[in-house]
């Protein structure tokens, strides 16, 4: 075990505040990721806060403030289980930097991503007690964790258009995987929004702000954002980030990994983002002269990745495995990696590509 | 005028069934498309439909079966407007038989797209009344038009998904820019399912069918489904179509038009389907090394494409004019057309490019 519980195979790339990305062998464990290999994204120090005086305010443009208790928000509202898949909008982000460097960010592997099982309350009963008025199209969440990182130095934050924030999928959590949070996932309460990208998923959760705009705090009007290539960072430029896009990965075997000639089997995951789903994940051997179809694993629901399977024939000898996710608006992944290269690193889902080397057994 | 009220300068793939697509300089008149010049996608002929006897009938996993006539609907439900795209999935399938031939599918151009404001019921509206059951997950639309291309000969169908269903931009509409409904385009009540395929919208609608499955019709079940590159059609083969993706094209100058050397406008569509809207349309001329932003112009809601306009400076010469759209979720069209191709030749959404020849004033 390292800090905050963790197991030991965590990649640290920063120690304070603490950010950590799951290995490939832990995500390859099953469709829902341990709690104590689930990768961490953290803007500032894990704050502390006591669950017993911890209250949730919720305020701006609704009929009724609130402001709760964690006894009242369990015993006043329905509790909730979704399965969702969080993924870091910085996922991936090494292999932009491989194709040019983005100083200053962290070089994320394809280990910022993981599915679990989160429980608490609906968003939606709470803002249905509260009462959002005629002019409210935006909910807005507020973390405690402050963010020196941030300018002005701020406390964490975002919001999702109150059309989402409405969907019964999008939870107030206080369980992760049928345990307490953990405090480094953000106890006593965080946002869990499916199908966004994990910065929308606020943790150490003290207010929502129903908003007739967007957030514009520091983490989604200046950062969070996808730039044009030759594009600068600052407030408004470039387009908010949401919706997460369609991703997939390889989880096994390893990149550069040598296995035995002859059937392979190649597992990863695939993720579709927003109300799609994926419908099909093709694997090529041949550098997508020709595609076979990998059958799709447990199905977790809406919310959640799914992993997939598929028996390759290696001969003996150096391989290329190319992989192609496709979703429910029949979107398949970007074949170049290098037009995806933009100023902050957000949104590689360009077809994961990995070697291996296959030897006579 | 034509058949049907229609303009001389439409397209006409097929006499009968009537099938015929909008031209680009129709298109380019602005955003919302005249309704003598919308697309019309047929797959039997035009049914004759008496309003003063027409019924709709909402039946299957519901508490209580509807049986409504127009003047009910128009009396218990509220009236809504929603200005929507709709998009055929076989829109450019040209582009895709330029690169193999597509036999027995009618080779649609880039006009097989309009944006109108239609009005009606909700069909959440609908559905309330009737009170779905517990195990209800779909909702089926059949249409009054019998198919003589469905094997076996059936009426034209399709379903979404419940939670679509219930969403209130998908109507049940009598009204397409504030006249009547043509019965070209569904007299006296079609679909309207804004952001889906338009195959899902269907016209001259009888019965609503709230079920566990989706549809099981010839028209979801076999084809307006995804094939990989050597699939075969069969029932159940391949991905069902649905969400809308993400598409665009140039609508102004005409693609081999010559134009004055210096600033040339270039003006287009984007549109992103599904929840998603259009984040960013980009412009090259040289090939995909730079672009530049176009302005995006009216934003008719969140169900609407958004037309597009840039100046780009041409000097004399010929030049190719490459667009990209990005949808909120961070995705763009994909690069490559020919990788595009499948079976049935549906959703190209390649980068669209026009040629044009400049030449000095």
């Amino acid at each position: 075990m390292t800090r905050y519980g963790k197991r030991a195979d965590l990649i640290v790339h920063e120690r304070e505040p603490f950010n950590a990305e799951t290995s490939l062998a832990a995500l390859a464990e099953g469709p829902v990721t341990a709690t104590d290999a689930f990768y961490v994204r953290g803007h500032g120090a894990v704050p502390e806060v006591d669950p017993a005086t911890w209250r949730l305010e919720v305020r701006g443009l609704v009929e009724r403030e609130l402001d709760l208790s964690l006894v009242t928000l369990r015993e006043a509202f329905r509790e909730r289980e979704v399965t969702a898949t969080l993924q870091c909008a910085g996922n991936r982000r090494a292999g932009l930097i491989a194709i040019r460097d983005i100083p200053g960010e962290a070089p994320w592997g394809p280990g910022a991503t993981g599915t679990a099982t989160w429980s608490g309350v609906a968003l939606a009963d709470v803002l249905a007690l509260a009462g959002p008025l005629d002019d409210a199209a935006h909910v807005g969440f507020e973390g405690a964790d402050v963010s020196p990182e941030a300018s002005p130095v701020q406390r964490f934050g975002g919001s999702v258009p109150l059309d989402k924030a409405r969907r019964r999928e999008v939870l107030l959590a206080w369980a992760m995987n049928g345990d307490p949070l953990p405090p480094v996932h953000g106890a006593p309460l965080r946002v869990v929004v499916p199908g966004y990208i994990g910065a929308r998923s606020v943790k150490w959760l003290r207010s929502i702000e129903v908003r007739a705009t967007p957030w514009e705090g520091y983490f989604q009007h200046v950062v969070y954002r996808l730039l044009p290539e030759d594009g600068t960072p600052g407030p408004g430029a470039g387009m908010p980030l949401g919706l997460a896009a369609l991703n997939a990965d390889v989880l096994s075997p390893a990149n550069g990994a040598t296995v035995a000639a002859g059937p392979v089997e190649v597992r990863g995951y695939a993720f579709a983002g927003g109300e799609r789903y994926v419908a099909r994940v093709d694997v090529s051997i041949d550098d997508a002269a020709s595609w076979s179809q990998a059958e799709l694993l447990d199905d977790l629901g809406p919310w959640a990745w799914r992993h997939w399977r598929t028996v390759v024939d290696l001969a003996p000898g150096e391989h290329e495995i190319l992989v192609r996710a496709w979703d429910s608006s029949a979107a398949t992944q970007p074949e170049d990696e290098a037009a995806l290269w933009n100023p902050k690193g957000y949104v590689n889902n360009a077809r994961p590509r990995i070697r291996v080397r296959a030897v006579a057994a």
